[in-house]
């Protein structure tokens, strides 16, 4: 019989249910804490919707298939087209800027590799609505916070930041063409994968690419690290200072922050993606063993194209498994907690309906409460409550129901006392919350 | 532009979000009272864990298709197969009895009508590994108090609860034989949908379906309500005493966990399965005027059927729809909470910095904060304050920085008062929380 998911796909049993509890808790009240609002849309959609804005040649990575009414359907792999087509539907009655996240599975068929999933689920923050660099500095603001929530500090984790409008003023100011724009970007991208020998070509100009000189002065561009020396080449080539000045309150608001030490402001993070018009950034951890653990910026033309709403736009998505590996690796994994905090045991079958009873009134005051599901004697019972790591167990007899009594045994401490019952719901609560 | 979802399946903006958050944190709240352990499988499953135990009769209703590795696989329509699986792949290392619950959308190609979906959110409740009847006591204890938990009282909702072994009996002391059971089971599962001439029919046994006055009698037992007539009736039949005894015990623990008044014992439930073996219940609305809320029983053969791991359990499920319908009805929807708590406004362009600083102080305080993100003047920034639903607003002014204060206004009371820097976070909070 089959007992294993589908390759690439994953069970959550309790405990890494738990794990996954944690990440989603936690992400939910950061984005809260900025205003942000939870949504979310279906994970199949029309095809056509990512294809609009990845073109054909996505499908071979999609969980695409015909359903029984003969539409084109896909499981979604990114959340961005559902957004666009969302904020289209209901754009005119919507207070802007709007402020919404989402925590959803997405589905990709990758070619299988070890570390590589075909689902995943991801964190998508959009800002609405907002054009001006101030809704960058939030978006950008709320990334970092996201994995301070979780203990990682500027030691641990840096966001690499640039921006589209300084890049291309720089590659200018260097020589290239609006025509060779794309493709710069493009040599940027890959720089950090390419061999020496890649390199030396474009420095060269073997390749007769970008024309003599040209390349050489490109690599000069991507190579600028810190916004000191970004500014002063910026100083050095035409309407290099309009460029850079929302990039440089960006930067001033996440100082005014207190978050400007987790930034590096590093030319060379340009984001494979076409429609980013303005600020990029990446989450790394800060050795660089790992992939991505997010990525975003802002992409004012996108809504426009994929839904028709005309919206600039500032936003990221985070996922759950590089976020989750540098957790485990810096040991950043909260205990898992107990299934129960109380268990109630009876000293004799008569008591079974009074062990009933005070099981379900300890329910209802909000406790997790366990007790044995078929007779056992009252050393078996407080085994099954050590087994289930309950806190606390409630012991009725027939001798403690005729004074209209329990015994509340502390289990960590291996203390005992008797409460009255009237009072046992409270006496619990306090011990339960005491550690 | 596409800006609707496919047919059947819903978007969630934040308002229908936060009313899906709240049916899932209820659910999730009582379901821990229990004991019970939030796990989650894969919304895409290999098509034959869904043929293996509906037949192939199902792909009708599937979302299925061909993967691109050539794998027949299918949207999840429902859980159990799931969860057969993942306790056969790790059967073994489990305590028993395993406790779990999980919170998923399931996918049916349904035809097009009225209130009909396509995707739907689903619980799903097992109990694995006690066959006695405390077992199913403490399922149906949790089913009650899942919907108590939204305020729904006996008086609007009811449990309607039978027996198989019980029903069995009393069918074969009313002269059926074993063979004509599942055709039994079947009639008496329509019976309330049956127009009163298709009941004539098997009163007559004009179809001679059951014999001359099988069909009568059939009637009889499937019109008993109550344990009392039930309990009687069972006195009366060979085997009625030991069939009807798993089921007395399960009344009485319901009795003794003060849930009773919610049940109706109903021997006209026999769900449309044919795995379940022992109790089985619906949860309706009392006026019956939607589909059944909830509805689960005791199968204790389906595990070893499904995934090779013979354990008994007992399940239900209880899905967003018509609960959501039942809620909404009864005006017991609460108010989605305001995106924000705190508004921070400045009073000159020199006061960015603070209102920036003040802001992420206070998010770092927990609370939901939010700002201008543009140059506003004071009047615009506190109207958008207004908007949002803010609580309080803090306002920084030259004045108040050079007092190292900053004005508290509340915004709902209209009052104002100056306090010092290092106090706003606990002020603010304090104010907050007043409500």
């Amino acid at each position: 019989m089959q007992t294993q998911p589908l390759p690439g796909f994953r069970d959550f049993y309790p405990a890494e249910f738990a794990f996954r509890a944690h990440l989603f808790e936690t992400w939910r009240r950061v984005c809260r804490r900025y205003g942000f609002e939870e949504f979310d849309g279906p994970p199949l959609e029309p095809l056509e919707l990512y294809t609009a804005k990845s073109g054909e040649e996505i499908v071979g990575q999609l969980y695409n298939f015909e359903d029984k009414g003969g539409r084109s359907v896909s499981l979604r792999p990114e959340l961005t087209p559902t957004v666009a087509r969302m904020v289209a539907a209901r754009a005119g009655g919507m207070k802007k800027p709007i402020r919404w996240f989402s925590i959803g599975q997405m589905f990709r068929y990758e070619r299988q590799q070890r570390g590589r999933l075909r689902e995943f689920f991801q964190l998508n923050c959009d800002l609405m609505g907002e054009p001006g660099p101030l809704g960058d500095a939030e978006v950008i603001a709320l990334a970092i916070d996201l994995v301070r929530a979780f203990g990682l500090e500027a030691d641990q984790v840096r966001v690499r930041l640039s921006d589209r409008r300084v890049l291309q003023a720089l590659l200018r100011g260097a020589g290239l063409t609006a025509e060779q724009l794309p493709s710069a970007y493009a040599v940027i991208d890959k720089l950090e994968r390419m061999k020496p020998e890649q390199v030396a070509d474009i420095r060269e100009d073997r390749d007769e690419r970008f024309g003599p000189g040209v390349g050489a002065r490109l690599l000069e561009v991507a190579a600028l690290r810190g916004w000191p020396d970004v500014q002063a080449a910026l100083a050095k080539v035409e309407g290099g200072a309009e460029a850079g000045a929302p990039f440089a309150e960006v930067l001033k608001a996440l100082e005014a922050m207190g978050l400007a030490g987790f930034v590096d402001v590093d030319l060379t993070i340009v984001r494979g993606l076409a429609y980013y018009t303005g600020t990029v950034f990446e989450l790394f951890d800060a050795g660089r063993s790992l992939r991505a653990i997010a990525g975003g910026g802002r992409y004012d033309e996108l809504l426009k194209l994929l839904g028709g709403v005309d919206l600039p736009a500032v936003g990221f998505a985070i996922g759950d498994v590089v976020l989750g590996e540098l957790l485990k690796e810096r040991g950043l994994v909260p205990p898992a907690p107990a299934a129960i905090e109380v268990f109630v045991a009876g000293v004799t079958a008569e008591d079974q309906p009074h062990v009933l009873q005070l099981a379900h009134l300890l329910r209802e005051a909000g406790l997790r409460v366990e007790y044995a599901l078929r007779a056992e004697n009252l050393g078996k019972q407080l085994k099954l409550a050590d087994t289930r790591s309950a806190r606390v167990a409630v012991v009725i007899g027939p001798d403690d129901r005729a004074r209209g009594e329990v015994q509340l045994k502390d289990l960590a401490g291996k203390t005992q006392r008797a409460v009255a019952l009237a009072r046992v719901a409270d006496d619990v609560k306090a011990m339960v919350a005491d550690g």
